[in-house]
């Protein structure tokens, strides 16, 4: 596959000099009709040492016009970025709609730098690969345009470059600790680089092999690349994105329809006196679970879904009583920002994922893409369908790394709801809590029911599966969301081993 | 003035029981009305350990609308916060508009820690308390509303409360490590706190005193002091804010008066030769010297302001092509997100505040303030002219720890200006420069002269010196940000001693 990227080829200074002046207006053009198309760019600068990625970025930052591209380094973890999901700092350089980010290698250093000590099998390396084409793709039908350098250079040329680099004075300081580390394992490192580009050299998001051995040469057709790229993004009609992984299997009648929610009982109770000691007891063993689990470093996301009125608040309220004030943070979600509304819908959530030892409620979540965005059409069809496997995906993630997963779906009759909602319009501090909305909701009962059986199916997993409350007897919904958070802590902690991670689930590099 | 907090006052559990409701009627309803009204809330949580802090926040979960309440605790520093001034992790704690924040601790800890344990000195510690006063002033100015609480126990009731906290198992995990720390020391605790509390009770951000020995008593003045204070501040006009430090000492009539501009000397050129070479060198140069300063962990914030086509961008792409694109960020300014727009104007600059050894460019800044907002109203007369000084305490927090703070104003004459407008227009690749606003903007080419005088005049400090550079040459120009931030950098970086601080200037405590 490196051949090509070892012909010799190069580029006179005049050849240069004289491309150079249309290239640049062009570029600029191009970068201006992507900001206003809103098409969010990622460029991944990767490749052998010594290719001189730096100077590549470098002349970049030359030719664009720099309002609107960030670059981004992956050198050590932060402590904030250790404490979370690897990819979480790879979030957190996503850019908005219309921007540019420069990101130097990416999420790839670190599955190719653990390959190559030994430190992960061919089998974790392509379970991370596979991870990646997901991630790539799922940004890319979200607009996202992807253009992945990869800079070669003969064994030859790189011993050359990098003894140049270590004597010359005026450029010791690119020598990073580090650097070199690969280039005594020339051709295995070749070889498993290899393997991981062709692994992720996927049509949306393509590789693009560059010969550095000539830096004229590199450069320039870099820079060509780039426009040529963001040309054809530009032009090409929306990507023909297509849920493919869906399979549409359940009926769309919703009256016609048996559903989960059908077999939930909803004639349970609890009674007051039961009730009431049952909550001091679990929210008196919770206190202690969650500080527990602050000390082991173990954090938790929980999500509270369900119909309206359906005691949603109630339950998080005796739960987050449970809890110290410092150690949980309730995430309302209403309307997303103007920031949040330019990434990917998912951004919005990682960027409150809890650290380390912390607990995270989500009233409403990320499932919003699959009810609400679903029956009301804010989302298109291909866009719902494919959250599914998104949200899987995502979810896996964060268990992953340690975060322990609940998902509540609060269930009542209809007639339940009816009464609450005229109970609402009475009580004189309830009375912000209806709005015309929830009564134009009730309208789309069915719609609704159809949408919560499709996202219960699809996305109770055995890593985060979704709990259904029967909701119609507040007390005996509180002490069930209590119980299962409690018993289900209680399980995680008890383990007292270091979970089995593979190498590749945690893991810092320099790029 | 503790006295106040040692009376045994208490509440019967009937009238507790009698109170409530209403209590939380008003408070939820008082909540909705300072949203709307988009008053962002601050609630300092302090005082005497075993005060039952964690308690009071826990039932103001319970009272309030926990959608648009986030609770902060100021445990150990995080490494991303301790690479940057110590200000910096409570500006990320501050509420968007008509949001509240329950910070425990808050600023107060970490003077009162250092004070108590004799790592800094009576004088430092009210620097560090004229500081805060500083800083809650400025965001009451800018719509906030500040309630401070200290809790306060008698002696022997404390002793009682924290012997009974520790032999208790189920309330064992309230101990946090370091409890208890300054009950044995109780008297001593005493004096600092009330010095502290006496110094920062100003009238716009006043301490309020609970005694915490009854817990009825003390969570229910809790309550109702917050439901007053929220009160008060919803019925009262816009804060009285003047802007008293401001001296307004400069002629108004913009050609009657000689500003600094008068003063810089635009005939100034460099020929292309010497352009070049000294590119070249300075490039080199300064490509070292800020990987020493990342070695030195010493960052730097370098902001560039100047005339419509004075040469900004141009400048601004000579110095970082000699920064490696790992080191350096460049910020654009531009509209605000609605993110930053909920926030004080300075937030948006925070933000950005580079980690230890890397550089940040401001692309315009938090200068707007004072050129295009005054000049265009987009701010108020009240609102700009008290940002001089909160500009000068930022940069001063900055420079104190550690950032190497530079400023650029890129200074052309308006004949010059007229020339590149032109130019622009006729350039295809520079067309997307120039708009009907950079015209508009010239015809107040006066009311900008004077702002900039006065800019230059009330903010160029020791600690953080405008440059004015002369632009008609580019060349020139060039050049000589260069060799500034070169010498600048130079001259800071010989200095190996480690820098003297105060030991409240970086701190971390827990709350």
């Amino acid at each position: 596959m490196f051949e090509a990227a070892k012909l010799g080829r190069s580029i006179s200074k005049e050849t240069y000099k004289d491309q150079i002046p249309d290239l640049r207006t062009e570029l600029l053009e191009v970068q201006r009709r992507l900001r206003e198309a809103k098409i969010p760019v990622v460029v991944i600068i990767s490749g052998v040492e010594g290719a001189g990625k730096g100077e590549v970025v470098n002349r970049l930052g030359e030719w664009l016009d720099t309002r609107g591209v960030q670059t981004f380094a992956f050198w050590d973890e932060t402590d904030e970025e250790r404490e979370r999901p690897r990819y979480w700092r790879f979030w957190r350089t996503l850019p908005p709609r219309g921007e540019i980010s420069i990101l130097f290698g990416s999420w790839y250093m670190a599955p190719l730098h653990y390959r190559m000590t030994g430190r992960c099998s061919d089998a974790e390396l392509d379970g991370e690969l596979s991870r990646i084409t997901d991630f790539e793709r799922m940004l890319t039908e979200d607009g996202a345009l992807f253009i992945k350098f990869w800079f070669h250079l003969p064994k030859d040329v790189q011993k050359k470059r990098l003894k140049k680099l270590k004597r010359s004075d005026r450029s010791r300081w690119k020598m990073l600790p580090q650097k070199g580390e690969f280039s005594t394992h020339y051709h295995r490192f070749e070889r498993v680089a290899e393997h991981m580009i062709r692994e992720t050299d996927i049509g949306i998001a393509p590789w693009y092999m560059i010969e550095a051995t000539d830096e004229r040469y590199r450069d320039l057709t870099v820079g060509r690349t780039l426009l040529e790229a963001m040309k054809a993004r530009l032009d090409a009609p929306k990507s023909a994105a297509t849920a493919a992984s869906y399979t549409p299997s359940l009926p769309s009648d919703p009256n016609a329809q048996m559903t989960v929610l059908d077999h939930v009982d909803l004639s349970q109770s609890l009674a007051r006196d039961i009730y009431k000691s049952e909550l001091k007891r679990l929210q008196g063993e919770l206190n202690k679970l969650v500080w527990k689990a602050y000390q082991k470093k173990r954090s938790c996301v929980l999500v509270f879904e369900g119909a309206d009125a359906g005691g949603k608040g109630g339950a998080i309220r005796r739960l987050v009583q449970a809890i110290d004030s410092r150690l949980y943070r309730t995430i309302p979600i209403a309307a997303p920002t103007d920031e949040e509304k330019d990434h990917h819908y998912l951004w919005r959530f990682w960027r409150h994922i809890p650290r380390a030892g912390r607990l995270t409620v989500y009233d409403r979540s990320w499932y919003g893409r699959v009810l609400v965005e679903r029956v009301e059409n804010f989302a298109t069809a291909d866009e719902w369908k494919r959250a599914y496997s998104e949200i899987n995906e995502f979810e896996q993630q964060l268990v992953e790394s340690g975060i322990i997963v609940l998902k509540f779906w609060l269930h009542i009759s209809e007639d339940e709801q009816l009464a609450r909602f005229k109970a609402r319009e009475e009580t004189p501090y309830k009375q912000h809590k209806i709005t015309d909305e929830d009564w134009r909701n009730r309208e789309k009962w069915g719609d609704y029911k159809l949408a919560v059986n499709e996202m219960v199916l699809r996305t109770s997993t055995d890593y985060a599966p979704w709990t259904l409350i029967p909701g119609n007897d507040k007390p005996f919904a509180r002490i069930e969301v209590l119980k299962t958070v409690h018993d289900t802590l209680k399980a995680a902690l008890k383990d007292d081993d270091v979970r089995h991670l593979s190498p590749c689930k945690r893991v810092s590099k320099r790029s």
